[in-house]
């Protein structure tokens, strides 16, 4: 496995590399979630390629760029065990020198959600993303369900601009007890460690409901809401059942739904989520 | 040479066409200026690609998008007659189908100059020319230095987002007068044109000062001024004497500088500049 720290060697050695090339960008203190990624890029594409870059353009001014959990030696272990050929770690300077001024930004998808809740969050990404592509130049490029809205905003991004690549969207991954996988449970303590398994009991309540044939989203809604307000130390920031393209809120489900929502312990926001379909 | 409508029809071709592939990214009606900019891609590449594209996102909601002069048969001949591969002619519906949202916008830089006179014509500009890029993957893509600022921020662009083409600028091209080359001459009557004159004259009176050793910004900009005001057919806009790397307005030239000029004859702009170097 090579590991690559510049730009002009990263796109060097993409020469080299056998088509097509499945691409995983994260930000690193990798878990399942991430490997079940490299390994799908593994299964489908001749070389695989790995970033690890914390991307400070996503992070709010109050956000926890700072304190974002970080240890790339594990990491590196943890890809090369899963085959992972190129692991791309530029350093901030690398990837956003002075006087940087360009951004890719997707309009309306990103006004939702979580674009509602850290407004430069997604400008931060699609402009991150479209360098790493650009860098990388990956045939398919991975990334998990886990963080919904993201694939969604990825996807229209693509689209959009005509980026020569597919974007893969993989399942969550999730602990024993159903909790989504996240880099950021290193903030939780014990006792909202195991509250927080409460986010996938709604979730699975609203699954079960759907499955009967329930269609009213705000009836839904309210499940969730009412188990997760049963854990004290929960505080839900939004559970949003919405259409699967805009993500605009709806009354009835007619076709399909995402079921997403944002519950925060302490400082520490949890995402969590599941397709009605 | 090959005349394409859609984007997977080029993408497609694209991967037929030799490198390395020069690219001329046009709104057609074309003349003089453009066809140097293809004859210099023929000279340095093994294939050739050009775009007619009038682009919509790029006009002002009181611009002349509507009325913007179109000839294509025309187009197609001169392209031809210069060693075009392949002409790419999308509609407008091909590149911003319904429900388009995404853009790139390079800061800064656009604030100025004509930025600053044209608020979403830069955000059009770089939005059209990454889907023209990832569309056509040129090697190097060809733009005049008439429009000087829009070169600036290309480069700018290509630069922040890693994008794998080069910019290549080429020299202003001219009428036997003087008058930098437009397709938007065609809005001039008889006496307007013949007053337009005044503007190359006017950047002459500069370079001269500037030869015999004139650093003073503002004395620069005054002889400028002074002499296109003899001409009462003329608005002046701006007369800009910037650096050539950020467009800050400079008070003293120390190394180099962007002289740049817009001038209204009616409702139509006039753009002229050189570089005092």
């Amino acid at each position: 496995m090579q590991i690559v720290e510049t730009i002009t060697e990263m796109k060097r050695l993409r020469l080299q590399l056998p088509e097509p090339l499945g691409f995983v960008p994260t930000m690193g203190y990798l878990h399942e979630g991430h490997i079940s990624l490299v390994r799908r890029a593994r299964e489908e594409n001749a070389s695989v390629a790995a970033s690890i870059f914390v991307n400070p353009t996503q992070f709010g001014p109050t956000e926890d760029f700072e304190d974002y959990p970080r240890d790339t030696k594990r990491d590196l272990a943890m890809l090369e065990e899963a085959g992972t050929d190129v692991v791309f770690t530029p350093s901030v300077a690398e990837m956003y020198p002075e006087r940087f001024s360009s951004w890719v930004e997707v309009g309306k998808l990103t006004e939702r959600l979580e674009g509602a809740a850290r407004p430069i969050h997604f400008r931060g990404v699609t402009t991150i993303c479209t360098k790493l592509f650009n860098i990388v130049e990956p045939t398919r490029a991975y990334f998990g369900q886990k963080d919904a809205q993201q694939a969604l905003v990825l996807k229209k991004m693509v689209a959009d601009l005509n980026m020569n690549l597919e974007i893969v969207v993989c399942p969550i991954i999730r602990e024993p007890d159903g909790l989504s996988m996240s880099s950021r449970h290193v903030y939780l303590n014990q006792e909202q460690r195991w509250a927080a398994v409460s986010l996938y009991q709604a979730i699975k309540l609203a699954e079960e409901l759907w499955a009967q044939g329930e269609r009213d989203a705000e009836r839904l809604r309210q499940v969730v809401i009412e188990h997760i307000q049963q854990q004290p130390l929960a505080e839900i920031e939004y559970v949003s059942i919405a259409d699967t393209e805009i993500l605009e809120e709806l009354e009835t489900i007619t076709s399909s739904a995402l079921l997403s929502l944002v519950v925060r312990f302490g400082k520490t926001r949890l995402l969590d989520n599941t397709i009605l379909k």
